[in-house]
């Protein structure tokens, strides 16, 4: 019998796709990484996925995870391999408002997820651009960031609990919902983020948070980025820590933005030599009841904390948003940053961390390194300012490989000599294999390495991702 | 030459106790773990510790490391073995208060923390009964809970970065400052919670958050439990989910209380059923500023709400602490819990978490069980209510080891049906290794175990701990 055979029996024909059939899964949506799979297996529940992997595991075939394909760094492409994708495991098993959890699979889509917490008054707080089409599994599985990490943390810090089909087919059953379970190792968090590299995730027990009764938004511009930090602090000072959203775009990027976004009119314009895209949410009545003034407390809090900084000559100008509207416009600038970035080409990635008072020297440094590097070389920037997260593009005129890693290296350099990570949310899968090589600490390194062979002794699970070849 | 020969050469003999010298090593402070070791090891520094962990590995000898020797599973106790004390490593490498971390050294004393971050207007929030003997390292060897977890998270959610010192002595830097770090598996978080089972934690990178500019703090009685999550939801809902502390003191405990310490009168007597010990806290400015009619609008907010319950006969009564005093006192009366318990024997202490929502039928099918197979047994709680996590420690009359298993089983299974841990926040150490093998899904059990011999082959660090033999 053959492999698609095999797998035909288990799944069912018509969930065993071959040829044309698996051309949306060829490349990544950012068009970087390529390669189409032998096949695709599309299991619909987690015995399926536990039989599917039995299969191969006795087979000795490699085994390559996909959910929603949104990844960024090509972890999820499988040129000649098995990919299995997630997408018809998408149920959404259970909402527990009371307890505010949501029980899901791996294929749900996220803003699928946030509508049906929506309908309880709840949010699912991870959100960025691809959340149309990322799916949980790939958000565990790479540990997802985005622009509300500030408040609410990470996908880790929004896990309890995770199903996991191990390499031989086992399914671990780690469903916890329960805020403390100290009862051995912490398996939960050594699966999130491994990239399918250790397992394959299939589903999670997910926390959920009251959704705010209010939000404050703006844009506001400044003509240098020093004085942002003070804004983001005084702010957080202001409203108890209420800050969920805080967003470095500078000129270039809204140039940029409003020549491939026409219809998103920037309400500050695009000369700036910096805009700050923020948001503030209340979940307390006493946030949101207006005052005698008739003012909502949030909002006359950040019109207050505004006014100060443009008093002080610290901030050019601000625009609140003054309806849901406009807010949605607001979100959708920043948000459209893989679109308008995916056209410049040739490019280098990068996704960095810097301690969030390092930001400024980094972009400075940065800049300085990269003349040195490639006189041709442009940064193109968009960033989580309040995490200390920088997406970190480089445009160059060069298609080189080796002139790219040259780039990457210097990126490399500058963030490492601040403290900083060479990865910050976006995971390494082929892309960042040479700075795991060059940036990671070697008995970290080798101790991953163990980890991987303990649990994946044959080494079938999305090989040669995530650890670089020895 | 003699291992404590070779182990003096790297500490000094000075700090290399054997005999008489290693008494307050040789039993665990609830008196129930005993057995003496052959010598206790003090390294000074990170250098020392990686030069004992090289000669102990080379000799095959195995090790046990020991913090502030506070811990109730007998985790640390070392019975004709090698001890491993961090006490001399407790410095305070750095406080940052601008980027709100501290990087601590695994020796340092939890209360030693506290008030270093508190000169900078900053707290640690981890906080618990024994903080004035438990060290840094055992935290988060043990990912350590108590009262605070509801609004910061267990020590886990609290850290940054570790420095780990690996079996064969090879010093592991994950000392990450960042809030977003994907460069690789998650090993920060396999080695807290692993009990040095896999290595041995020297230092970390610890979160602060801002002091709360004042606190709301009240005791309340209540004539039966069940309302009790009804407040819990009200002053999250009414403050933002400014909740800090929200403990569980049934009428036995109080009792207990007053007899062991007479010096703390609870300001509402002992005999209500049900009394809760909880605390809010303000960081904002306008939570504390007093509003016309002088009312601080954080206490306003407690005494409304408290109010309210009232009115709807929902709770008894209740007292706010009116000044610093007070308020110490009433966390006091909470954090006596261990010594008041101390002395009631023979007990078998069971430390469960179950859903928030469950707690009531926990406590109601848990007391009938018990009834069921000892009759002499009766429970003796207090518990973190807001975490779900009750302190449930059953005495009886007899000593019989098959009989206290007995006990713990049942309680297990109260738990486990209801969707709960065996081990919350005290980790397994030795007393809940039957637990593990009884209750522990097997596949993670399976997975802990290519972990461990992945990471520790030789079996040498702290041998018989949170595994269970096979």
């Amino acid at each position: 019998m053959t492999l698609t055979e095999t797998l035909s029996r288990i799944v069912g024909e018509a969930n065993v796709l071959t040829g044309s059939d698996t051309a949306r899964f060829d490349e990544d949506w950012m068009g970087k990484y390529h390669g189409a799979p032998v096949c695709v297996v599309r299991p619909g529940t987690t015995a399926e996925v536990s039989a599917v992997l039995r299969a191969t595991y006795a087979a000795g075939i490699p085994v390559v995870p996909v959910g929603g394909n949104t990844g960024l760094t090509g972890a999820a492409i499988a040129p000649g391999q098995v990919q299995l994708s997630l997408e018809r495991m998408n149920r959404i098993r259970a909402i527990q408002p009371e307890a505010r959890i949501a029980v899901v699979e791996a294929g749900v889509v996220l803003s699928r997820l946030h509508e049906a917490v929506d309908a309880h008054g709840l949010v699912f707080p991870l959100t960025f651009g691809a959340r149309g089409s990322a799916m949980i599994g790939g958000n565990l599985s790479t540990n997802a960031g985005g622009s509300n990490v500030l408040r609410y943390g990470n996908t880790r810090a929004l896990t309890l609990g995770l199903e996991v089909v191990l390499p031989d087919g086992e399914v671990m059953d780690l469903m916890s919902e329960l805020h403390k379970d100290n009862s051995g190792y912490d398996l939960k968090d050594l699966f999130i983020g491994a990239e399918g590299t250790l397992g394959v995730i299939t589903a999670a027990v997910l926390k959920l948070s009251p959704k705010p009764r209010a939000f404050a938004t703006a844009m506001v511009t400044l003509d240098r980025l020093d004085p942002a930090l003070t804004l983001l602090n005084r702010l957080q000072e202001a409203t108890g820590s209420a800050v969920e959203a805080f967003e470095y775009m500078p000129d270039h990027f809204m140039r940029r933005l409003v020549e491939v976004r026409p219809d998103l009119a920037p309400p500050l314009g695009t000369e700036a030599p910096v805009t700050i895209f923020l948001e503030v949410a209340a979940t307390a009545p006493r946030d949101v009841t207006p005052n005698e003034a008739g003012e909502v407390p949030l909002t006359a809090l950040l019109e207050q904390t505004l006014g100060g900084m443009a008093e002080e000559g610290l901030i050019l100008d601000a625009a609140m948003a003054r309806s849901e509207d406009q807010r949605r416009r607001m979100w959708a600038m920043r948000e459209a940053a893989a679109e308008i970035t995916r056209g410049l080409k040739p490019q280098v990635d990068n996704d960095i961390c810097v301690p969030l008072d390092r930001v400024v020297e980094f972009l400075t440094r940065a800049a300085a390194r990269l003349a040195e590097v490639d006189p041709s070389a442009r940064p193109f920037v968009v960033g989580h300012l309040g995490d200390g997260n920088m997406h970190y593009t480089v445009l160059l005129d060069s298609d080189d490989p080796v002139a790219q890693d040259a780039i990457r290296e210097a990126v490399e350099d500058v963030t490492r000599a601040l403290g900083g990570s060479f990865s910050a949310e976006h995971g390494i899968g082929q892309a960042k294999l040479p700075s795991m090589t060059r940036r990671k600490d070697p008995v970290a390194l080798a101790v991953m390495r163990r980890i991987k062979v303990a649990l994946d002794p044959k080494g079938l699970m999305n090989p040669g991702k995530v650890l670089p070849s020895e």
